[in-house]
């Protein structure tokens, strides 16, 4: 059976930056479960959750917080599962304290770090993650790529007219 | 009976720093204990101290920690008692990501942070934590502070003789 | 009799932000006392006021002041009470300045600081200081904790509707 | 087949961090491949192993380079394998530049971005996501765990010790 | 024949900010082609461009791309043509990860960095570097040169006004 | 006779933040020039003007600039008057470029560096200097102080009001 | 009779640093007394030392601190002579903290911030200040600067020596 | 003729740095000639050098300078020559000082910034730009290009064996 991604955001109120990633593992097909917990206000839940994902199915778990961002590092010493991070952006420092608070983890536990408010590539690196074992998903991200890559193209070609009207 | 300091460090490697406040919590003769436990390498073991800090007589916890140091934050998560929280230098990044993955703390859940590498004030901070009702400890730190203004007296006249001979 | 916590502002112009502190500090039902005080402006007021605070029957003195935030160091120095800072974010830098210039205190006068903006954070850090000799400041103190885990899973639970509605 | 990691280095000179990777890959018995190349100096050699990377039998690839830290980015731009990125410490900027250099990639195009010189979780990390579909890494994986929290757990009893030397 | 200059972007929406280089290219008189090609969505392009940029009569390369900004180093590695990059602001970390980026490249591959959204300074860098073998060009730079001194003095003799108004 | 201040701007678009010193130096009563005039793009004029100051009377050189401000230490270079630097937030890097390009400057000719924006406190440092051969100018500044301890006083009364209100 | 300067310093420990001040005004021939004195170990005798400056019969204020540097704002606050600070380069952050904690004070008490261990630059500054009403003083200013533009030329005519054995 | 190139340093011991940048230049037999001027101690003969630098025969300016490193910027104030600026780092702060004091030039004038301590991309960068009408030198950038990647192809093939022995 087709292992599940868990996207765990630390607050609700990082839901307009999350739901990109959700959104995508949506289009890849992947099934996705979403929960609000917090490293420092349910820290017991959320040791309890990662504790199990891996029997309950979960191949994956992407978590997201802001400022000093633990939710990532506290649900990778929990799991051998792949934990990827999405430092979310706050109104102080620019997201550079989520930054540092997700990815500088000590030997031992890694926590995959994607760009601050980087969800939609949390996802696609969750789908990576998930299509070494699945050549169908594998296909769905090549075809992603290409049709990034159309996308690109197209533009270049359209960038000719924007330029002339300058 | 006078409260326990708890003196939590994330790695042994943190002693040649945390061992100033061991040392401070001594001169002021509070009570301390040491050890080592990690957020990300044995978070029950962390986890369960924290919960039963306060009943088993600790009145303020001390955690010190590097990197994306999560170990005060996540103390604070399993307690009400205050967190000191030393943010440890290491040879990247000069200490700023431990300070703002200590600091930077989401509301509800503070953690007390003093200077990179600050272990002295740590300890001194938990004293007048615990000074608030132990007057003979609060005497203690009011001698401390004549002893450095003492001291810094002597140095700026002592400092005449080291400038003329500039 | 219960310990007072002061609270001192910088500029009036920090209230939008420290009003948040007196809130959580009036929900603990501690008494608190407010000021506008300038480490630069008004330093004698400043000196003075740290220095007769632990006879006034204050336990606590929290700090909020923004750029070259000099309030809580120069209170620290004339008292052996707890000084918690709040760095206060101002339109250049992000509030980095004031957290340096408030965490990075030299040994011997440690500055208990709290995140950027993070007023609320303050209160609660003064609560657990003076719960230490509280026990029913600590019972409400767990009790907020406890609430807010319950927020937490509340929202976890909603969160599946909206993630739907993506 | 079990699928290899290849272990790419932007210059020889980064073997003294890298090595710390290659052992842990060994350690795991995963089949490791390593490479010196270039973003900038070879790039089409790049481009090329990373076309390939997938149908020659690789699962994931590490990318280690300092500075202005392409190398990832340049790789995970030919694949839809997970690329994880090693940001390399050079002599200015503490690391910094290659932080943000690899972690901070656009949409569509992720960077799986561990700590700065974190080599050692770039290979558990590499681990994590091979034992998705390979249980006996993942036993191994939940055996470094335990280890590493007996590790800890010994030197907590340790501490005493040293601590009482002081 | 004249030498082109090459305005590459990394994504459409860098337009507004790349547009002034294009205006002072066209200004200057300097045939340009301007085109939408991604260092990691569309590699091969941007890598078939560049190495076929000096046959094709381009002279300089200017590439402008945000975040990990890996445009003008992609473009660098395969020419040996002077390539300009200009880092481009988005809305984390205020330009700075897109600086570091393109302005700390390995030895053997330099990016003529300009700075943060400065795309006017590359086209007048660009029409430098082209200048050297072109007289004409010469004199037009030595004209901005002296209406931008002239402009400035005329706002010196302006500001007299502004200031009485006060 | 009492000596001129100058105000130097870089652009004329530095004049909102430049007028606080200009209406600060009017309330002193001090004689005041104000000019326009760039170090990158009238660099002779800036000389020139440097050159000449002390001769033409002037005591103090304000110099405000933004970005890579360079003002401030082109006119350091040309005069053993005090140069006083501004550093203008532009919207990049929120000040910081301005601030070390002001601020850093070679042994041997300083620059008196104020805060990001800092205009007012440029124009009483200007009057500082000038007071020390000027009893009156001496007399105004502690006016001044008294004056803003005043109004914070005030302020201090009033907050209690605006806190009950909370 | 001729104004004094005052060289404080925070600790004896800035004594290499800030030696370079004093031998600079010795060079000067201007009076100065130097004085260990903390803003945070003994702020009455640093407010007291500032309050009687005028009178005497200082002219300029030199301060010298590291980390969260306090002393040059602690001293403004007392005086309305000018006051220069030296933000002093710590183990940690590189003397950012120090630099942000000096230069960002708030309207109405400047503080003239040189460079990070910018101490000779600080005592021109100061000789600068004084030489507004000693024209020998600005005579000794204008030959250092001539001499220090002949050793430049020295140095210049010395390197094609070196640069010719490479 | 050829274009000859000038290396300008702002200080003699910038020379370990600077040097890379000389003998790349030889390497190429690009005529060099370097020069020891400051924009602060000398501004005057470094504005003469750069007025005068197009019409005796040289094709690009190189200035290397660090903290408040204005010398790139003022050599450009002067030319219309293509100026390229190396940021030298010193002991202070990284490097960040000089990187944005040379790179963040406001519109008008460029300087073409390498990276931190970056001589010989500085080389390479004006044979680039000289090269543009110099066949024989584009073909020696050619050259010196396919002699790096065969470096690293040789470098990649070593690694096998330094891996076999960890």
């Amino acid at each position: 059976m087709a292992k599940k991604v868990a996207v765990i955001m630390g607050s609700d109120s990082d839901l307009p930056v999350v739901k990109a990633a959700v959104e995508k593992l949506k289009h890849f097909g992947i099934p996705t479960e979403v929960h609000v917990m917090s490293a420092h206000r349910t820290p017991d839940a959320a040791a309890a959750f990662s504790k199990q994902a891996a029997s309950a199915g979960f191949g994956v778990i992407i978590a997201a917080a802001g400022k000093a961002a633990h939710l990532g590092g506290v649900l990778a010493a929990h799991t051998t599962l792949p934990v990827i991070g999405i430092p979310i952006r706050s109104s102080e420092l620019d997201g550079l304290d989520a930054l540092l608070s997700t990815v500088q983890m000590p030997p031992g536990i890694p926590v995959a770090t994607v760009g601050i408010n980087g969800a939609a590539n949390a996802a696609i690196l969750a789908a990576q993650m998930l299509a070494l074992s699945d050549p169908a998903l594998a296909d769905k991200l090549a075809e992603m790529k290409a049709d990034m890559a159309a996308g690109v193209a197209k533009k270049d070609a359209a960038i000719q007219e924007m330029v002339n009207s300058l």
